[in-house]
């Protein structure tokens, strides 16, 4: 079945002739044998088959290909084979083929005496192993994507399938085996052989390569593949292409992205087309807030009637302002936008953030296309429109018509909805979360998140980035961006728009695999991004993420003071794809020394109900000190005897310690108690560790995340 | 096949016969023809079969069945019928079967010249449709179970099977049908013809009355069952039988419950057996909490050193205490609880609150056997031990060592663990959660939740229920008790060890189908309780669902001022099994009125974000008033123009209106904003309006809760 390990020499003189045939006919497929040739270019499997121009020629073929084979009439007379008694499958050994040969050709010359016969295909039946499913399509938000999955009712009712981005590594194409829920099956279900997942593994990394070569490839269904314990091998090819050349989206290399977002981020000096000194106005608030946020660099008020705006020398235009200007914030109507983009451009301000509405959002997208146009002809870039604004701390930053926020922090919050922005900031305020931007993106004419990951990326003030968006203009450039970034940085993205499934005609069985969502869902992973299931999750995941050290194994361990608790935080680890540390003998002996005879060593560690702060405290340290263990959940009871914040205070204490010797393990908490166990939580996170009250899920969620990114970063 | 609808005759005798003779024998399971025998008592279709004693009547047997033939030999003296060629399948036609039947006999001699052949048997092979699996086992918790899935991959990797308790209603077995996550293909996928879904579930059906009827019966497999349009019939059937009689667990009748439960919960008088004047010990706590508290009844403090405590007269014994006691309440060492409960029970104390640890918990079983067995013999029920106690707020009774609680309402809370228990105090004070009780449930040596939810049932001050537990005694007194009451009032269940999936002995293949879990869940379900998926979740259904109205149709609409909030607020929807209404036209007129031309109709309606309060009060006024929308979900967004109070006070104030008006609809609001939106949702909460800040998914989810409690309970 060949060497199909997707780095095998590649005939793409061949797949292109093929192409560029079927496009001068103006064909939109593929014939099978075309498909055959693009296969076997690209070193994909196919079974094997020959012409026989007799029964003796029959026989040999049949011997060379091993095993039972299908024969068919090959006739350009006969359309309609099987009719024609001109097909028969599963012949087996030499007289049953010879005798198939001379049975087609009889049957053939009596459905019509008169046809020419060019003779009988005879074909390799493949069968045994398992039918899988390997396809590329095209997707509108991401391009070239590549699809894995079993045949049968897996597919066809339960979706079981998975996507990645073409090209694939090898890595990618190995983890594509696993991601489906079926993935024991392949290995071997049942006692079975397992089947050859490195065969398989190249089948799905030379078709990503063909349809990256060849992007005219709209759509490549190998339907059914036979993955047998020997190889993998395609038994049936469709190949569907693009009627037309598809525009590539609009591009910045890393540099230029940076040159403008560094001087949107870091500005010396910011202008304000629309300021106003009038109370209420937009206008008047972005000036506010750009002052009493304690912005540093030079403000220049824009405004054709006055002269002075809240004690600044103001400008009638921006050609008036004497020094460069880094950043143009406007809050003028909508109407006047494109006339003001193109002043700016004129005096060479590189970047526009665009708060007003009235543009698509309201339908008005000619208005927005008009502005685009203005503002790429005169090479400045835009943020919004339709926008609250943005927010840098590390420079005093507040260029919005919202409130300041002065809690400076490592976590870079971005989102396309305003309402979604106010949540944000409130939530951030009310939990004191530390925070490097909060960055509207409204619609999106222009700067997007890969843009703004670009700059996150290197921003030393940033240390981890959340996104809440609905959709991605360009897919596939933020996938590079995230696959960068989350290299170095968590990112965390709250992808709205799950359930709504768009209604997509899709031509091809690849295509109607899945729902948009499906595709999101296995490419943002395969770029690294923590998804966050909701709201709430990608704000806490947002305010834990930065706390945590970054997990040096995989190995946590439960210390509660409640069983109740310790068997929820257990459900919590399962939940979350962490590990309950295996804990040796010795490591347990130890942890049995400072708990009572009827406490329960072992993962959770149950200390009891009634231990005193003595207790948490030995056993804590004793979890942070051993090297072998890498995180550590704290469930804690309210007593008597140990209170919520002889707790607290007594865990922030142990872990500074360990902190300060250079020990940095994760260790999150959960609070079970009165309404005190509220201010000990603060305290906690206010000293490094993830705390919630009421709830057990919550910080086991947040040290997940943690996990999930460090694992994608090759970290843990 | 048979009519299988479940309700066809029974021969009782005719399986008692089956289930003696190998009781008789020593034997744990039954042969094939016994286990045939079984079904066709119960009508329960197996293949056709007969022993043919010539060819001639193997070719008569054979066309009698109809279709394809499985052929084995039968002899007493060949056990490896495989081996002496003694096994023929898929014979087809009369010349085939007569063969065979040669074929099998020359076979049997060639192999065992000198064996005795009785014949051959001749069985009907089943074939086409779909290979499902029907089985029942014993579970340790619930007793008799049956289960239901489809074969293959389905079943061995992926487990999608679903459980019920046995024995199950017609509506039950359809709703297995529909339960798993391949139902699809049972319903006809890719063009199939459906199977026969009526004779799937009496087949459901009459297995889970044999083996409620048989309890001796451990456990029953029906593998495969072949499922086709016409019919089911089961290809192979396996019986393993109980070695010895399983005992009844202690059963109360609910008149025996409720006289104790009432007599707990509304006690005229409370005794204190170990109150203590000494602060920080466990009995001057529960004195003072029952004091503070405001309980109107008598207390009498128990103590053989004191004659006052607190100001009230003490007694040196419960013998001398002067009138009826209803409640002992407990804080006494571990050690001298037996003849403590021995003295209570001498006082015809109906009950008594253990909240001691030092039993069970502590490895000390044959202590808290003691107790268990002093108070069955005094007739005295107990609560716990190892308990925080228990709150009764319509009795202002705090008898616990806890802080009281005295904010009223409708919700019941109850905890295994203490720790849980804490966390529930300390979730309801700080959000003033209206709450009717506060139990804990500790080592549950004898009262548990059946008991507490028996009570509830019939407390009219009780509207709801959540309950923690980490396992059930008596599964199937839980199911019995929790079936009534939730056709009245919603229950919340957390269970916890979700995910432990402890070890289970399983000798067939239904009972290692699923762990645990997966029988709990099914069966939780089942009994129309509400599964929490965690703390926080139980947590705040508690606190919402007493608070909403009962939907009265699936029609939900969501009404937005952030098309942010709005995707994610449908994507909650998808979530928690919420349907979006379809608003129809005039409908959709209607809305339109009150909104700009560029906000959208349909669902989200989405007013967008720079409107006045008249356009939140139009539209939520609009969406209460229109009899064809059942529930609505509010996003709101923080604007200058619309303030959080503004609009939490008008929203409060319209829904408030509309009650009055007789119109009571659940309404939920997503609060998306600056730091007073905290303000805003409590303000909403107090009028009736489950609204959260900062989150999309929370206030969808209590709906979402609320909806499957009314569904179950047949009220939407």
């Amino acid at each position: 079945m060949g060497t199909a390990n997707g780095d095998g020499a590649t005939d793409r003189d061949a797949v292109r002739e093929v192409l560029e045939k079927a496009r001068a006919e103006g064909r939109e497929s593929l014939t099978a044998p075309e498909g055959r040739r693009v296969c076997e270019a690209y070193g994909i499997p196919t079974p094997g088959e020959g012409l026989a121009g007799s029964a003796e020629e029959a026989v040999t073929l049949a011997a060379e290909l091993g095993g039972p084979v299908a024969m068919k009439i090959v006739s350009p007379d006969i359309l309609h084979k099987t009719e024609a008694g001109g097909v028969l499958v599963d012949v087996r050994g030499e007289q049953a083929v010879a005798q198939a040969y001379e049975q087609i050709v009889a049957g053939a010359r009596a459905h019509d005496a008169a046809a020419e016969i060019t003779g009988v295909q005879v074909q390799q039946m493949l069968s045994g192993g398992h039918e899988v499913i390997i396809g590329a399509t095209t997707d509108p938000t991401f391009g070239k994507v590549v699809v894995f999955g079993l045949g049968g009712v897996l597919v066809e009712v339960l979706k079981d399938v998975t996507f990645r981005l073409a090209p694939v590594s090898g890595g990618e194409a190995i983890s594509m085996l696993d991601d489906i829920a079926a993935a024991e099956v392949l290995k071997g279900a049942r006692g079975a052989e397992p089947v050859d997942r490195d065969a398989l593994a190249g089948l799905i990394r030379r078709l990503s390569k063909l349809v990256t070569d060849f992007p005219q490839i709209r759509e490549f269904d190998l339907n059914p593949v036979f993955a047998t314990p020997g190889g993998a091998c395609a038994a049936d090819v469709r190949i569907l292409l693009e009627p037309d050349e598809v525009p590539e989206p609009q591009r910045y290399s890393q540099e230029e992205i940076l040159r403008v977002m560094n001087r949107l981020m870091r500005p010396s000096a910011v202008a304000v087309v629309g300021a106003s000194a009038e109370e209420g106005k937009i206008g008047n608030s972005v000036m506010k807030n750009l002052i009493t946020g304690g912005f540093a660099g030079k403000i220049y008020p824009i405004n054709p009637k006055a002269d002075e705006i809240l004690g600044l020398k103001a400008y009638h235009s921006v050609d008036e302002v004497p020094g460069d200007i880094d950043v143009a914030v406007f809050a003028v109507p909508a109407k006047f936008v494109p006339a003001a983009v193109a002043e700016v451009g004129r005096n060479d301000v590189p970047v526009a953030v665009l708060i007003p509405s009235g543009f698509a959002e309201t339908g008005n997208v000619a208005l927005q296309e008009e502005v685009v146009a203005t503002a790429r002809e005169h090479n400045v870039r835009l943020l919004g429109p339709n926008i609250y604004g943005y927010y840098y701390t590390p420079q005093n930053l507040c260029a919005t018509f919202c409130t300041p926020y002065d809690v400076k922090g490592g976590i870079a919050l971005t989102s396309q909805s305003g309402g979604i922005g106010m949540a944000i900031l409130g939530f951030a305020r009310t939990t004191k979360m530390g925070v490097s931007a909060i960055v509207g993106l409204g619609n999106k004419s222009d700067v997007d998140e890969d843009d703004l990951l670009t700059f996150f990326e290197s921003d030393d003030d940033t240390t981890c980035v959340a996104m809440h968006l609905e959709d991605l203009k360009d897919g596939r450039a933020f996938f590079e961006a995230a696959r960068r970034i989350t290299r170095k940085k968590p990112v965390i993205v709250l992808k709205a728009g799950r359930t709504s499934m768009g209604a997509r005609a899709a031509s091809s069985h690849t295509g109607a695999l899945a729902g948009d969502d499906k595709i999101y869902d296995d490419i943002l992973r395969q770029s690294g991004v923590v998804r966050a299931p909701g709201l709430a999750e990608m704000l806490e995941y947002a305010r834990g993420l930065p706390v945590l050290p970054t997990p040096k194994g995989e190995n946590v361990v439960i210390i509660t003071g409640a069983g109740g608790s310790g068997v929820l935080l257990s459900d919590a680890c399962v939940d979350n794809g962490l590990t309950l540390m295996e804990i040796p003998p010795d490591l347990d002996e130890s942890f049995r020394r400072f708990i009572p005879p009827f406490g329960a060593a072992g993962n959770p560690i149950d200390i009891t109900g009634g231990e005193p702060p003595a207790t948490y405290e030995a056993t804590i340290r004793l979890g942070l000190e051993d090297p072998r263990i890498h995180a550590l959940i704290i469930g804690y009871w309210h007593t008597i005897v140990t209170p919520p914040m002889v707790f607290a205070e007594l865990t922030a204490r142990v872990v500074e310690e360990a902190r300060a010797n250079g020990i940095n393990k994760p260790v999150v908490a959960s609070l079970a108690g009165d309404t005190e166990v509220e201010q000990a939580s603060d305290h906690l996170f206010d000293h490094g560790i993830v705390a919630h009250p009421y709830t057990t899920e919550k910080p086991v969620a947040v040290l997940g995340a943690k996990y999930r990114w460090a694992r994608s970063a090759g970290l843990v």
